[in-house]
């Protein structure tokens, strides 16, 4: 995919908009959070595959939609009613058309409803409101998740099997959702055995995150690990339901060792972790008895110079084979694995990535994933078989992604593409033939003035990848003018915020600021996901040196158009992006004359191990490199307006960041003007999200635009 | 005084600035901390008198001048080096012209030098350098106090009279510096007894200040008691040199009560306590036993309506009369207490204050004190004899204020005017006469451009009193532009911002501002000191009404000017001042264009105790008081730009204050610019200031000057 085109091409999109007076976008309609907002983004078809078919039960306001029956939440209520039993929460899982689990926060229990006779017929009791809840498969049980403990809860006891505190958690994700993890609690597929994780964080510092929302402001204390210094220390385990005891898995030392994607063996009689060293460059993959928690073999090991990162747990064709993600041949592909005879087959190949895995269709022998084989905007629904033969299931350009049936004969495709909103159809797995419309959304902003897309493709500082860049130009846009322009970025790892969806990716408050007379430009760099593991990991032991290259390639680019004022562009970032924004600002300070950095992390010395040291391995290892990006202290060379926002409770990248950044710029007579968002985290989220960006823009139109 | 005038009258200040070509001032050298700075601001001639003659010992950078003799820092370490000790870190105290004590850090003693044979004569040991020493006035003892702890060390011995920890603090100042409080040890004039402050904080809740500087941010919190919230509790010690005894004085129950102004009798016998109720109404004057610390008799109480304030320790004239000040009659007066008859004689009269107490001239039986007695822009020194002859003994208009020699015969007048930068002299206690002049520079700004500084008289909003205004505008003064003003003001108790001396008392910083094309108005409210009770109780249970109606009447006199332009009304305070910036924005608010509020008081109930209730009552006694002033709530009102500004290290209007006004403004959809001064407490002090000021000045060149 590297270098496939040589010359800068664009493409422009307008969204159709009919002659008829048209509707202006607002902050309130374009801002998530806004009031406006929700009515214009109900992309995706809410609702769920039933249990042990294939049927989609459609989520709407008026009820949940099984075929053509529309059970409405009255009737489900009534049968709670029948039973002397408080109202549901909300539905957790419907098993079949007819039986379904909900939630009661009032009863504090889940409950089985059989709606063809109105009974509730089996319940999990003891499920506080304030728990995060872990259904077992069978409904036997649930896990509970109180900070820092957890227990389990079933048809009446509830018995605690991990009991935290003094920096001990039992039951919570761990790692600071690194490697995939998004939680602490796994069951078996019997719903016999639950895997949990333990993690000791009492040797990590405390970072005082105040709430200043009690009477007298109040710190409360994270244990935030950050690079190079002590990490929290994990260990897993595993409780027998039967007989009520748990066992540890007997590992290596817990200390600097990543343990993750945990995935049991359908039989329940193994489980396999992954585990990483704390340099990140040497994955063991190991297996381990679900009885005794003891050692059987580490079935592979992976190494790479730079790091290896697994995010996806292995997936289980049967007891003796697994599919497994690995970037191992420089692109994310699936390898079939045989725990018997340690033996490795690549399924996929090509210079293109897996993006997503789905599942195992067992009826015919196929793993279903998304992947980007047709152009990395693009993202389309494939299956293989065992053998390697891949088919490609969906059609049409655009972002593909799937939701499959637990029959293993259909599934959902959502679909968007930079001219159009949303299409979820109900498809065959056979051959990818739709079966129905779930939904249909052509422009979510039908009525309203759109601004103009367009996209342009460029090569990355060293030459060797393909950029894509996208531009949005406001509506009445004029060639003859020049307009000032913002470039918006992130650059980060993980990250693609150009793909070939609805709007090309857009976020839709862009379209608001081109509507107020910007050009808004974004690209992504090398270092973001999906390209495969040169593109991505020339960023390591040097965070945001090829990330700027690549994005002075596109200003440049900026530069070239006669419509772009030169001495009216502008920058804005969140998070790494914020990071971006600043160090593009104070390395390239005669280019930007205003920007915008929010929650930026200002000395990698400041972020945690488990993302930092990936990337920039310690400070103690790469002195250099943590030195040579560090904004905080390079913040002396600004020469433009630089705006910088932060939450105040943010415990991803604290406070601390930013703070110092701001004690440097007046140690170095550098004026910086600043924001902060209290009592909020990483990201201004709910309404006040809508004044972030009035701000973000006034900021703009104050010392932009003018 | 009050209503003196009814007509508005001007004067007008042009320093004379010589034809020859000026210099220009720049923040460098007009702002506290700017590198240039101090070069113009040796206002006050440096030195002390020895301790046992009315000699004036000059300091000055080649040494320390003593009549027509010089003695250099090298002839002392010479000394010193003679008895093999290290250098001095600073001469502590002269006790003749031949005789001085010095501190030495490298030794942690002191040592009394004979710098006729070179010999060191006396030495305390033990005295570490981050230790705040206290000497006895007979050098036998020191006390030392090194938070939370207090010992006493002596020629070889140090003691631990006081040990510290849990929230419990032996010989710091108590009280939050309320009531004059500056210390917390107090030795008897023989230097055998040490009374010294023990305060229980440990019920007050912590106030969690956040370290950046460090690797990881770390709380380092603070027993910070708000408005109507637990208090601490105070106690009194005292040690006894002799026995090394430590003997509590049985006070009333110290729960909710204050203890201040600690005076020893001349003769060591007993002292004096003025105590305090919570409510701040009620003042008892308690005589205790100083060999067993019980009570002997209250001598006198005093109650007003709004509060009674102490914060001047008795002064003894023999060991059975005192000197006291009072506000009893409306204005500050000296009372002469007998102890034993518990009559009192008022000794000054009149609608005036005494506003500083030197001293008692026992050979002719005579008070030296400071009063505004000649107009309340102006101090004098005066003498009152205990009859109440009171004799005047400066002269030339402005502001004199007096260091009294310890023999009782001489004082140096350390005397400015509006247009008279600084004349020190030394006095005759007996007329008041020139003797010799220590310093004298008439302009500290001598070949610089100045602004040109006018005042004006200003009836208050309710018609009883004269307010003083003061502009200061550009040198290049056109009367037929208009130009953008700014009223920077502060309007809390205990601050007098406009006076005859120096620039009229105007912080230089304004010049610059004035230089740059502002006009900068200051005015003096109700509620400011040195007016009397009436002037200054108006403001008790609604803080910021009175003071803001007389800053209205400030701004509309402004808008009457021709050459003001009243779309371009600015304003600009710190601390109260910063209260009273975003009170007056939001209260008014269509009439300022931008304000800068630094360290803002937001919510009252966020002050503390001792200040916070003696003018509000607790918030549960005052809600509607406290619900009007609550800037943090009215911020929806705000129209014009508002930055507002804190040290995120700030332990007096803790930045809760700041952070809740943010939150505020963002869900009231409010936009305000916000900086924080990170490492920096209530004030932005040493050079980090100039860098404050550019950013002050940055923002009205924004949003005010165009």
């Amino acid at each position: 995919m590297n270098a496939r085109k040589t010359a800068i091409v664009a493409t422009i999109l307008l969204v159709a908009s009919a002659a008829m007076a048209q509707k202006q976008l607002t902050l309130e309609n374009t801002v998530p959070g806004g009031y406006d907002f929700y009515e214009h983004h109900n992309h995706r078809a809410r609702g769920l595959f039933v249990s042990n078919s294939d049927v989609f039960v459609r989520n709407e306001t008026d009820g949940y939609h099984i075929g053509n029956i529309t059970i409405t939440r009255q009737q489900i209520d009534d049968a709670l009613a029948t039973s002397q039993k408080p109202s549901m929460s909300y539905v957790e899982s419907w098993i079949d058309t007819e039986t379904v689990w909900v939630y009661s926060s009032e009863a504090e229990a889940a409950y089985c409803i059989n709606l063809k006779n109105n009974s509730v017929t089996d319940s999990i009791t003891n499920i506080p409101p304030d728990a995060t809840i872990d259904f077992a498969p069978d409904y036997h049980h649930a896990a509970v998740s109180i900070y820092p403990s957890l227990s389990v809860s079933g048809r009446s006891e509830n018995r605690t099997i991990g009991n935290g505190g003094n920096g001990v958690v039992f039951g919570q994700s761990v790692h600071r959702e690194e490697f995939g993890i998004e939680k602490g609690t796994f069951w078996s597929e019997s719903g016999r055995l639950l895997a949990f994780y333990r993690m000791d964080e009492s040797t990590v510092a405390e970072y005082p995150i105040v709430d200043i929302t009690e009477r007298e402001a109040t710190a409360k204390p994270v244990r935030y690990p950050m690079a190079g210094e002590t990490s929290h220390e994990v260990q897993i385990c595993i409780y027998n339901t039967d007989n009520q005891n748990v066992t540890y898995l007997k590992t290596a030392s817990p200390v600097n060792r990543y343990f993750t994607n945990i995935a049991w063996s359908p039989d329940d009689k193994f489980l396999l972790v992954a585990e990483i060293n704390r340099e990140q460059n040497h994955l063991w993959m190991n297996q381990y008895n679900a009885d005794d928690g003891s050692l059987i073999k580490t079935i592979f090991e992976e190494e790479n110079p730079e790091w290896v990162e697994p995010c996806t747990p292995a997936m289980f064709i049967d007891n003796s084979r697994f599919v497994w993600i690995s970037e191992r041949d420089g692109f994310k592909h699936l390898y079939l694995y045989d725990i018997n005879t340690l033996k490795a087959k690549q399924l996929t190949h090509g210079n293109w990535c897996v993006t997503e895995l789905y599942g195992f269709i067992a009826a015919t022998g196929e793993v279903l994933f998304q992947a980007n084989a047709e152009g990395y905007l693009t993202r389309d629904i494939y299956k293989v078989n065992l053998k390697g033969k891949m088919t490609r299931l969906s059609s049409g350009y655009g972002v593909h992604s799937a939701r499959l049936g637990n029959a293993g004969t259909r599934y959902i495709d959502d679909y968007s593409a930079p001219d159009y909103a949303i299409l979820s159809t109900l498809c065959n797995l056979a051959d990818g033939k739709v079966i129905d419309t779930i939904r249909n959304v052509k422009n979510t902003y039908e009525g309203y003035t759109l601004p103009i897309f367009k996209t342009v493709s460029l090569k990355s500082a060293d030459g060797r990848f393909d950029l894509c860049g996208r531009l949005i130009l406001p509506a009445d846009f004029d060639s003859t003018r020049t307009y000032p322009v913002i470039d918006y970025l992130y650059g980060g790892p993980h990250s693609q915020l150009v793909d070939a969806s609805w709007l090309y990716g857009a976020s839709t408050w862009k379209m608001y600021f081109a509507q107020q007379g910007y050009i808004i430009f974004t690209m992504d760099n090398r270092g973001t996901e999906n390209r495969g593991v040169e593109y991505e990991h020339c960023i390591h032991r040097q965070l945001g040196k090829c990330e700027m290259e690549d994005q002075m390639v596109g200003i440049n680019y900026l530069k070239s158009l006669p419509y772009v004022d030169t001495t009216r562009i502008g920058i804005h970032g969140w998070s790494f992006g914020g990071f971006m924004t600043i160090n593009l600002m104070t390395t390239h300070n005669t280019v930007f004359k205003a920007g915008v950095a929010g929650g930026p992390v200002c000395d990698w010395q400041l972020y945690e191990v488990m993302y930092g040291e990936r990337y920039m391995d310690t400070p103690q290892e790469n002195p250099d490199g943590y030195a040579q990006n560090c904004v905080a202290d390079k913040i002396g060379n600004l020469n433009g307006r630089l705006l910088v926002i932060h939450g105040d409770i943010d415990a991803t990248v604290v406070w601390q960041n930013s703070l110092r950044l701001m004690q440097n710029a007046v140690t170095s007579d550098v004026m910086v003007d600043y924001a902060v968002y209290p009592q909020h985290e990483h990201n201004v989220i709910g309404h006040d999200r809508v004044h972030l960006f009035k701000r973000i823009l006034r900021y703009f139109d104050d010392f932009l635009k003018p």
